[in-house]
């Protein structure tokens, strides 16, 4: 099965794309997508596009997306709310199943600790996609991502998506 | 011109679409999209694929969205944004000039006050678009918002968009 696993985000949208057969995990790709500096709509536009493009590229199986953290920042809530939205719309209009993961979650499944740092899962995440090279920060985190997901993608359905709006 | 206004909601998403002719306004079209129960990919699917139909169909030539007003209701701010995300994406993609305006700058457009109740903006939009029975609040507040952008359009673009993200 091939995951693409989405870290959300309106200046940088991570992505990273493995294929799991069981437990065995490999890496196929990862970068990330960046918005520029125009209008929200353009900008959300100039996101969809490189997203779509990834997907139409690697014809992904399954998609998992980072639950966002929800924090007393109202602006940035929304202008990440508004990438993400964006990111859930891609995988849906490709038909694929997604699901979400809090970071702990994906942290946990990942190194093993809830409040692992960056340079941990980018750590774990080389360990368990042996020659990847993760292009940044959050292309990391969306191949961590991507590994939860394979990690859960046996578990019954209820369990895969932890949240739902 | 012809003027799509959106008030966006991940639940309910009113639209309306009015042509402006200098002072002089028309109804044309209003209703909502509602995005169901379903996953969250899903509903933002929905909303997008309706949302596109209407664009087509009515083939507008700018487009005016409400300025989501942050809280602090973090879950109900990122359920808003991921609509908005949705709802901007829409117009971007139909190479739409977007107006943003704050719903205080709409009622005030509209009504002549900034805190106008649901009942002041319906009545001041059947008076401003004679003939025209808005579906419900929503698109009320839609007919509203693509008023308010026809108002504002032959402006300086400077003020047309009160809010970047």
């Amino acid at each position: 099965m091939r995951i693409l696993g989405i870290d959300p985000g309106l200046r940088t949208l991570g992505w990273g794309v493995i294929e799991s057969d069981g437990t065995r995990l490999r890496h196929v790709a990862n970068g990330s997508c960046r918005s520029g500096e125009g209008e929200l709509g353009q900008r959300l536009l100039s996101l969809h596009r490189q997203l779509s493009e990834i997907c139409a590229r690697f014809a992904p199986d399954e998609a998992a997306i980072e639950q966002t953290f929800v924090n007393r920042d109202g602006a940035g809530t929304l202008k990440l709310g508004q990438a993400r939205g964006v990111a859930l719309l891609v995988p849906a209009q490709a038909g694929l199943r997604i699901g979400e993961y809090a970071p702990n979650r994906v942290k946990k499944t990942v190194v093993g600790v809830g409040h692992a740092d960056k340079a941990q899962i980018l750590h774990m995440v080389r360990l368990q996609l042996p020659g990847c090279d993760p292009e940044g920060p959050d292309a990391a985190d969306a191949l961590a991502i991507a590994i939860c997901h394979a990690r859960y993608s046996a578990a019954p359905a209820r369990t895969l998506r932890e949240v739902r709006a």
